[in-house]
């Protein structure tokens, strides 16, 4: 992969201070974060049919199981042993240990409650291609761009909170199928998210110190709110306008055992 | 990188029997397990002098600080998260979890009792540039063969308790500066491997199914043990006989503060 940014037309500028390095990533947020993709103002404001938001938990689901193979990804590559200790409870938190089961397994509770079996939602063979693509894109990126960049991508947790406790208060409002056993997954992401994205951005306030690496690390959160808008993009285009689905993926109404 | 063998060449060929098959993994420590090395006879039969031994520690720390990276390379292509949630705990026996310092922790305390700075043994700046090349094509070689195969190479710990008890034994008997502390490492891998090998064994046994994938996984403990043996290689080359140590790495009775 190339350099996220040019490093060369870096040299010689002013680093930011902490202050204006975190206001620069939180404003990548405001700018395009995926609260604002017109599929999540239908899914939270109720305006999604039922087969609608099951298009939505299914290609979701890649993303879900993507996460602790990215963050594994990144672990494979660092040194540093206090960081690897710190960063496996994020695969912890989604892959669950012992006998707590995780964050994938709330979200199949999720998929079960919208009448997917397991087997259908694991095997992936009803997501739509982009999202596939958009998701393996992330754990890419975390292989080949350089540790404090891959550090960075996480940041858009910073925006999650928001988003989880809207999408919590509109689908249990507006959707009778959807209850508080199923928005477990995100009643637990608002208590972890912050956790995560305060360490990330220490990490990152840390060890960026070039003009060039915080910039690296401003785009780093870009190429991640593009992740999570392409998927948003693909299932409007998908199931909404002009909803027309690509072959091999899921159907609306389409017997899926 | 390259099929590790030619699939063509067991088309038609008739698989193994569990039992053949894990005969002839076994076979292959018998064969080529490093416990055969000149340099290994020599550290546990006492013949080396205290700077031999601390080459060798100094350069095993970076198959040691590999092994976690390697497990979580391996993670990051796993789709099913039972393995996962299964092979994680590798990654806590080299890494540690919360309280539980783990096997890298008790490996520097060997290198603390051998009178290395932890900064000098972890910068990795004085190992044998053979040591790093051997243990990264270890990393390298889960994230590009087969599932089934990156299982198999993980084999060679059906072969280590015997080296370890030897190593126990041997290096207690015949150094006065070495004591059961700094052995601490050797005796948790007592318990620690056969619990790994004998899942790897099941696994592979399980999920190589063909011919070629069986030839596969016989391949990758040889390559494994290709990854232990050229560790020695390099050390006896350069510490023992003729004793010709690299630009860079460690000299005996050199200042590494």
């Amino acid at each position: 992969m190339n350099e996220i940014v040019k490093t060369s037309a870096f040299i010689g500028a002013q680093p930011y201070s902490p202050d204006e390095f975190e206001a620069a990533i939180r404003a990548v947020g405001a700018e395009r974060y995926h609260d604002k993709h017109p599929f999540h103002k239908m899914l939270h404001g109720g305006q999604l049919n039922k087969e609608q938001v099951r298009a939505w938990a299914l290609n979701r689901y890649c993303y879900q199981e993507a996460v602790p193979r990215k963050d594994a990804a990144f672990m494979s590559r660092v040194h540093d042993r206090e960081l690897r200790r710190e960063w496996i409870h994020r695969i912890h938190d989604h892959d669950g240990l012992g006998e707590e089961g995780g964050g994938i397994e709330r979200w199949l509770v999720l998929t079960d409650a919208l009448g997917f079996s397991r087997e259908y939602v694991t095997s992936r063979r009803g997501a739509l291609p982009a999202t596939k693509f958009a998701v393996e894109a992330y754990v890419r990126f975390v292989v080949e761009q350089p540790l404090v960049i891959a550090v960075a991508s996480s940041l858009t947790e910073l925006f999650a909170p928001a988003i989880h406790r809207e999408r919590i208060a509109g689908m249990l409002a507006n959707y009778d199928f959807v209850d508080d056993r199923v928005m477990a997954y995100f009643k637990r992401r608002l208590a972890q998210a912050p956790r995560d994205s305060e360490f990330a951005l220490n990490y990152i306030k840390t060890n960026a110190l070039t003009r060039a690496e915080q910039e690296g690390c401003i785009a780093a959160v870009r190429f991640k709110c593009d992740v999570l808008w392409a998927q948003l993009d693909a299932l409007h285009y998908a199931y909404v306008t002009p909803g027309l689905v690509p072959p091999g993926a899921y159907r609306p109404g389409q017997a899926t055992e």
